[in-house]
């Protein structure tokens, strides 16, 4: 899944908006947070449902139109922010507004991948102190798993993934030691399951493949062990797995951004990289331009390139 | 699944058994309590594994053999209780000490289906005041499941059932309302969906029956609901969703034995029955002879038997 965090200058606000004004530096966010729907009410989830329709359909709430149009024609917006833009507009409820300090080439990092990583291991999962922690997937959202686990006490961080050159780098996140299931002739769920005396207690599947769901939950230990899906998979695939390893014990979740509230807690993340208490930029691997943006997209795919940053202009 | 729970009075005990002795009543337990192992001393589950290995094979632990025979030749022990017997020989750490006083002929019942039902909602769903559950078959364990939802205040039990024959039963346990999917076009999960604003708070699969364990996860609510597994399905068979179920904030669970500690918790539920504070009288619906048991099985596979107990001497 593309999501594109991004870091901006609000240049002006419509007619109703309080919140924010021309001149303070927001994060624009995919998952809006309104303070008013049930979902927001809750205080069970983040997934604020207030503007989902429109920007599910990719227009406005409030004629259910687009802003963006090319030669007359209208082009729909993105996941509700539309950040490969120079100008954008978004709804009040989709934008955080952060510390004018903080640098936005690096914190546009902090409205998507980072937060669904940490967020895993601190909102959904709750990892506790001495957890033995498996994460499948090495890229910026499984960096991110671990680094939420080592903070939280994890005793083990095991990393997953088929490319080795991914190793080295994910030690500096927090990972302890490493599994290739390309070097293993058994499924790798046996495989943790064996290194780990019976399971882990905790999984994050950061990938989006459903095989790999299942065997992120399989790895999970008889009991307790509880599985986050993090990853995004092709429409129309499906998780499945026997039904006796939730009736003994494992539980399956899901998160979206971390389980944050997008306009309450971006800010505090903000604030945390600030202080230094959590990383950022060590998953800036590459910085480009908007017009380089095709090739931008050919490193992300390679296994090299974590987060590649955009400046607007050149 | 048959799993026979019992009543039983100690005809004698083995060396080193120290907790019960000849004259005590107690319930045999297919889920034991060492209160040793890693599970017993985790604090998140009650599925002990001290004689896990033994009572899976159909033999008592120190010598791996059956302790019943037939004409010279060895019968295995089923579930670590094989309760169908006038006279049984189980692991210590699978009885539980009760009152004397309760009646062996009713407290048997919370040897399995009772606990699993009020223990799913107690235990592993931990339902709210408030909440809106939905329990899919309306046998033993479902309408102990609506008892328990009852009893935590949720403040809608739907009762979901193909038998209409058991509504009525239903209402007394706690159901409060009652959907047949034969009565509807739409999926099952769709018309719960549309019924309560967007999906059930808890759901609970009590049937074994991997499409509506299917549909029990789909009508929960997005952003928090919650399913448990509580049936057990045909060996081989296997649940699926769309993880995108999870990704936004459904949570699939199962339980065992309701998550209740066997030989701490069940002298504690005979006790709530003694006070009256929990059902069991009403899920006896026949009483037979050990030489009925066939006649038993069958009635048990019509819609009018919840439980039958029976007597091990006509």
């Amino acid at each position: 899944m593309l999501t594109p965090g991004a870091a901006r200058i609000v240049e002006s606000v419509g007619e109703g908006v309080t919140e924010v004004q021309p001149g303070d530096h927001v994060i624009p966010c995919y998952q809006a947070e309104c303070r008013e729907c049930k979902f927001c009410k809750s205080g069970k989830t983040n997934l604020c449902g207030k503007v989902r329709g429109a920007t599910g359909a990719g227009v406005m709430m409030n004629d259910r139109k687009s802003r963006f149009s090319i030669n007359g024609k209208p082009i729909y917006h993105f996941m509700g922010t539309s950040t490969f833009s120079q100008y954008t507009v978004v709804h009040d409820v989709s934008v955080a507004k952060i510390d004018p300090q903080a640098p936005l080439d690096k914190v546009c990092l902090l409205g998507c991948g980072v937060p669904t990583g940490l967020g895993a291991v601190w909102n959904t999962a709750k990892v506790e102190p001495g957890s033995i922690v498996a994460v499948f997937g090495l890229g910026t959202v499984g960096l991110a798993v671990a680094e939420g686990a080592k903070a939280a006490g994890a005793s083990r961080v095991i990393g997953i993934d088929i490319d080795p050159k991914k190793f080295d780098r994910a030690k500096n996140f927090g990972v302890t030691e490493f599994v290739n299931p390309k070097d293993h002739d058994k499924p790798i769920q046996q495989v943790l399951v064996d290194l780990t005396d019976g399971g882990v207690d905790y999984s994050f599947e950061c990938i989006g493949n459903v095989s790999v769901m299942r065997a992120a939950l399989e790895c999970c230990h008889k009991g307790w062990g509880t599985s986050v899906i993090v990853g995004v998979a092709a429409s129309g695939q499906e998780i499945s797995t026997r039904p006796f390893q939730l009736v003994t014990g494992r539980v399956w979740k899901g998160t979206a951004f971390g389980g944050f509230k997008s306009r309450s807690q971006v800010p505090w993340l903000v604030d945390k990289y600030m202080k230094k208490e959590i990383k950022v930029d060590e998953y800036v691997t590459h910085n480009m331009t908007l017009g380089e943006i095709n090739e931008a997209f050919r490193y992300m795919h390679g296994g090299d390139c974590l987060r590649c940053v955009l400046k607007m202009q050149d």
